[in-house]
């Protein structure tokens, strides 16, 4: 666990005298008073977490990480498992949802194999997939613990890797899933962690009718009494109920974290994984940025646990990164109000007379 | 009157053929059902405007439109008139937050007088300013007629020509304003075309107090006591108690629409010149793309009278055409769904199984 437990050690809050001083700009810009509202918001948190009153936001990757679940096989899903495999394909041919929005936000997208159950050798040799495989895929929550803690571990450490081996050339990073079955295990994992019922933490993912939605809910409370996850311990959760691409988004995030550079969390399944990085290093929160409220009803739960309000509310409810890098413009806009936006005395304009 | 009702009279409604055969390819993405949801939705409305399943959104131009007040010497804002100018200087030398935001959106910026108390004419000669002044401002409505109606056919009138003029080089509009005072005749405004009483279409604006309010709600209640506008005659509104910029917002999207291009509506004052537009030529709905939802109260009733569902809502209230701009790269993604991304078959993902 040493790689896990120096990360989390390197990870300390944003700082408020970068904080301060941000603001301080902010007060005197040529508008009325915090007039861009949560756009200054964020040019403060972002000054806090670059240490820099010039954040570079300028270099952004979604990490998009697929993998299987074993809970598939219990018919938690409208598709097929080989959707997960089928869609990397898409991603590497650019032709998915998450190319055409990366395209927009001037991102790169680097997918990631982090446990699908089929062969992707080929693609990881050509160089069009990063393999960080856990295995072929967790095991099914509702018949025992979804993977060993020895690959929670991995799966995370997975992320942290990634974090560094791509930190020398991004300012902005941007979470990213795909994975066939993939709500059940992160409502299992908001469930616990935010200490809501199940029912509560359960959503429709991909568009399942109510009958399928009971037997969801079913399924998610079998797999709890059957493991029995200890809330307080993350990394048991994640072992018992999660996933091998939620363990590395949790773990890509802690590595953004350690490296001071901000991390947009996409929608619900990558929520769930910040919540799993919460639960290991609580000042990571302070390097995360809700890109959007998905449709996903356990995701309002999870977004107020990490006292996060999200950036847009779009009805979106596609993962892949989307939301992520459909807030990219708007972290990018906020950086450019602490460098771009004349302050009263710069442009001699009269401030309010009251 | 010639110019205004010749382009009304071309406008008609977005095209529904377009918009079904758009809805055919979105439906079958490479995604869950719609799971894009309101991306998708504009995805669909691009197309019936533009008439095309591939709607061209790159070349991009945000009008910001500056205009004075008389009823700003009834005290309704915090900010002395003269600060109209003094922006208007700012954002020539690009120093404002609408040219920060632009930058972002990949948009130029055209800066418009529609009648500042001011000489400008230095900035519109050396070409960093188009000129359309109307004349020094309006009257104070709270004592008379802020404009005569000519003029307030002169102010929709010049937005229409700067839709034409800018029609060959601009795919995307945006609206924008400047102008101390305009929450004011735009709170009116939205009162008197929604049917709502003044106190409930009426905000804070630059951030006034509550005594201030309650005089800023007196004067819009004096000034339609004393000009008594006909709430079915769009045009005797603007007239009555409107400014210059917001009939000019009028007259931008009434072009725009008759172009068959969208245009963002940014936020308060640029939605009041829509319910005008609205008013002249309900068709013109069709063609609007509600940028945001602002701070400003009356805001939401106006865009509920426009059965508009605004894309941001971040506590902007700005103008300048601040929203209209940071919501340019989600009108981007939204056209990028319908060139970019592949079907299920083109693709070889498997589809829903039940």
């Amino acid at each position: 666990m040493h790689g896990l437990e120096a990360t989390v050690h390197a990870i300390i809050p944003p700082d408020a005298a970068t904080r301060a001083q941000a603001r301080a700009r902010l007060d005197q810009l040529t508008m009325p008073h915090w007039a861009l509202g949560r756009l200054m918001d964020l040019a403060e948190d972002l000054a806090g977490i670059t240490r820099s009153l010039r954040p570079p936001v300028a270099r952004r990757t979604i990490i998009t990480m697929a993998a299987d679940h074993g809970v598939a096989a219990a018919g938690v899903s409208k598709y097929p498992q080989e959707v997960t495999a089928q869609m990397v394909y898409n991603f590497v041919k650019g032709g998915a949802g998450i190319n055409a929005l990366a395209r927009v936000a001037g991102a790169r997208v680097t997918v990631v194999d982090m446990g699908v159950a089929a062969d992707l050798s080929g693609l990881a040799a050509s160089g069009h997939l990063v393999s960080k495989r856990v295995g072929p895929g967790t095991r099914n929550m509702a018949e025992g613990p979804a993977m060993s803690r020895d690959e929670a571990v991995r799966s995370i450490e997975a992320g942290m890797e990634l974090a560094a081996e791509l930190g020398p050339s991004t300012d902005l990073f941007g979470t990213g899933d795909m994975g066939i079955g993939n709500t059940t295990p992160s409502s299992a994992i908001v469930s616990l962690l935010t200490g809501s019922d199940v029912e509560e933490a359960t959503g429709r993912g991909t568009g399942i009718d109510e009958g399928q939605f009971r037997h969801k809910v079913e399924v998610i409370r079998r797999a709890l009494t059957v493991n029995r996850p200890d809330p307080d311990d993350a990394l048991d959760v994640l072992a018992k109920v999660g996933g091998f691409e939620i363990g590395g988004i949790a773990g890509l995030i802690l590595g953004a974290a350690a490296l001071r550079r901000p991390v947009l969390v996409d929608g619900f399944i990558s929520t769930a994984g910040a919540l799993i990085a919460r639960g290991l290093a609580p000042a990571s929160t302070g390097y995360m940025i809700a890109a959007h409220r998905s449709c996903e009803q356990g995701h309002r739960l999870a977004l107020a646990h990490l006292g996060k309000r999200p950036l847009l509310d779009l009805d979106l409810r596609l993962g892949e990164g989307t939301g992520a890098a459909l807030a990219m413009p708007l972290v990018e806009a906020a950086a450019r109000l602490l460098t771009d936006v004349a302050t009263f005395a710069e442009a001699a304009v009269s401030e309010a007379d009251r």
